[in-house]
């Protein structure tokens, strides 16, 4: 599942160690498989790998994987694949982030190995390529031509660039893939792990995010914003999107092309945003939301539903602006009477 | 109209590359200037600078308009003052960012150009100025007696600092004048640009953003605020004024002396307040308003029309507070009738 | 009051200073003490520190207060404690800011005392540590086994880490003290300043911050993510807390353990939340509030009152989430009659 480029995966580990880390019972298949070698979805598991479900939206992915274990609560064990080893326990999604932890274990934040600032030897810088005074570029770099890379900044192990790209001082770039003629002013924070954690009691578990950030061509974001990485799918910025200072972009969204963001907008994991959407200060997009092409949302406003194309909304919660200024109206003249 | 402390120009250039970038068509008087050295507001422009009008409020202007040549479009032609070339096209805002684009060519985002840490050899640095480890004064930059310039703080070429202020580290200042006694805390932003373009379907153009940042005494900039520069204006702050981290200052604001700005405010493009002006935290004020002295602005409130001197706001949109809690109580006995 | 480890007081002073830098008359008992130390608050204060009193709250700590002198408005004259010698005036807090400023001049504000990259000769590193490149341990550090700590991070002096940290690049610790495996994302910025000064038509004036940040074991905070430190309390992150990217957490607030926090959400001073509470993008907490264990805040509210334990909240101001979506549903009918 993880780009070999960003991160360096443990392993193989035992079936023993998985359940260990998993703290969970074995049921199912009896053992065939006696090592593993990746965290996997349901849809993309080989045998040698292990995957997991915690909803039963996936329960066809499941009956259907071909996953050498899964990761399963009690209530799913009946619907298994035949040939899958189980892990069985009451927190699957717990239990997938211990063993995904396992295999990719954290290293230092910005991926790099340590050591040196300038260039590593193993990336490829491109002609015209402006280092300014304490750029970093980590391994296996791809810098394409006429790139100008800020002072401090950091870019971490096999990020990619394209040519002409404008990175400003103090920027930090993991585990992203930029196109041509990006521009990064100040600050500016990409591909850093998304707020991913199996919530519990006993504490919120770290899920290891395992995506990237892609940024297509001519995007440009103001200072200080954030692209958080994908969760195991990416997180992409269409070509020709331009976002603003302080904005937040969390994990898996997908803003399309020529999108105009402004300041402090903040944009919840996984909405889905077409082309031409247009965002004023403040407002906030909740999760997993479908914002069509070409929608104007307001400033402050918080949009917690999905918006067909064209339409313009305002208010929290994000309404048709027509209707928002009815609304205003009339709580105005109900003071009134 | 760019401050050459900051700015390097590039041209002169030739009618025909004027009309080629913009993608226009020739009208008005017989060409007779050879050679464009600027771009120019039309009220300041000389004969050999170029100048544009896309919006029928500077219609006046460009009557009385001294430009060799201006960007207009077709609905303005017979309006034009005499002497001018006219370069006719239908997006005259978009034509200018071509052309201004040419003029102003883009350096690595910081403005220097490259190379060393420590003090750039042109910088005049005063007495007892401390540079922590790693900070980088630009090219001509003048620092006054006694500052502290902290770790890993980039600043720009060309900029000046007054007498005992303390910047924190990790930094960036550009094309900016700070007066005596500002702090800035870590990771502040100033002076990148403004988010300026000139909107398209088929993209939207940067326009070249070339005023500057004016912080005058006594301000002090919250942990990983943001100072855009002017479009051409500047942005300034005025004396003594405060404001908290996370704050968002847009292009041309002006803000005068002694406002209080709490955390994650956000004010935008334009917008003039008076002295004084209180601001409650996550409050954003809408562009090119005008606030007057000593407002009070409650937190989270949204404020979208003009403000008198003296008036306590509320609310989204911002109105009187009095009349805000109104209809709060309003809504709230609906509900329970 | 103030930790040595991260702040280096002046003085001794005597009255006469004391008395020119408050701007004060003298009054009370006659002067015994020749020399002052320090500046504490009521409860704490010894006869060789100075104290003050701005709020009738206090005035029981007030009339058994130890200090040798007491900064006081003239109406609390009659209520001193028979010892102290008195400075009386209009503004006794701005007075304090002034005299505290004196015992605690600002140094370079990451607190160091300027100089090298790496890490000072007096700090102590632990097994095993990463330092990346750039990154700058300052004096009298302790850095735990196994931590990391990012390139062109700033560590001012005095702090400590536990085992297993995990820092990332760009980062900036001050004045704070970090448990074990704490993770900190690209640009976090803790331990500055908090928003503190004593306000006024001739200015604003800078009450020193004399407290500390203490984060507590498995805490995460997101990238560009700001901490304030405490005024003279601490500010307090509880085990186990995860905070999203771009969120401001101010001076003195006490955050419980498990709290999940969502991006770019505001925490006002002087907040105390309890154990698990949850807190949706983009939501505001004001100062000084009492949130219960388990509360749900939903996003982009404004939380303007107490929360009891358990309870969800929504809107703004935030109210019981079922009375938010009642009162939503009232003015929908209201516009559709």
């Amino acid at each position: 599942m993880a780009d070999a480029r960003f991160y360096d995966r443990a392993g193989p580990f035992s079936l023993a160690e998985l359940v260990d880390a998993a703290d969970a019972e074995i049921a199912g298949a009896p053992p065939s498989i006696l090592e593993f070698s990746d965290v996997m979805p349901l849809a993309e598991a080989r045998a040698d790998t292990i995957s997991f479900i915690d909803n039963r939206r996936y329960v066809e992915a499941f009956r259907k994987c071909e996953a050498g274990a899964i990761i399963v609560a009690p209530g799913h064990v009946a619907l298994a694949p035949p040939a899958a080893q189980l892990l069985v326990t009451k927190d699957p999604y717990r239990a997938y982030a211990k063993v995904a932890q396992m295999f990719y274990p954290a290293p230092p934040i910005s991926g790099r190995s340590g050591g040196q600032t300038g260039a590593a030897p193993s990336a490829q810088i491109g002609e015209r390529v402006t280092l300014m005074a304490g750029a970093i570029i980590g391994e296996d770099c791809v810098i394409g031509d006429d790139c100008s890379i800020g002072e401090y900044t950091v870019i971490g192990k096999g990020v990619h660039l394209g040519k002409g790209c404008r990175i400003g001082p103090n920027c930090t770039l993991i585990c992203c893939t930029l196109g041509s003629n990006v521009v990064l002013h100040t600050g500016v924070r990409i591909g850093q792990d998304g707020f991913g954690f199996a919530p519990g009691a006993e504490g919120h578990e770290k899920v290891p995010q395992l995506g990237a950030v892609i940024i297509e061509d001519d995007v440009e974001l103001g200072a200080n914003s954030c692209v958080d990485r994908g969760t195991g799918p990416d997180t992409i910025i269409g070509a020709g999107t331009k976002i603003d200072n302080l904005c937040q972009i969390a994990h898996n969204v997908n803003l399309g092309r020529g999108c105009l963001v402004a300041a402090q907008v903040g944009i919840s994991g996984s909405a889905k945003l077409g082309d031409f959407v247009m965002i004023g200060g403040q407002a906030g997009i909740a999760g997993h939301l479908q914002i069509g092409d070409g929608a104007k949302i307001a400033g402050k406003s918080g949009v917690t539903k999905d918006i067909p194309a064209g339409m313009t909304v305002a208010g929290f919660p994000a309404i048709k602006a027509t209707e928002h200024w009815r609304n205003l109206a009339a709580i105005k003249r109900l003071r009134k009477d």
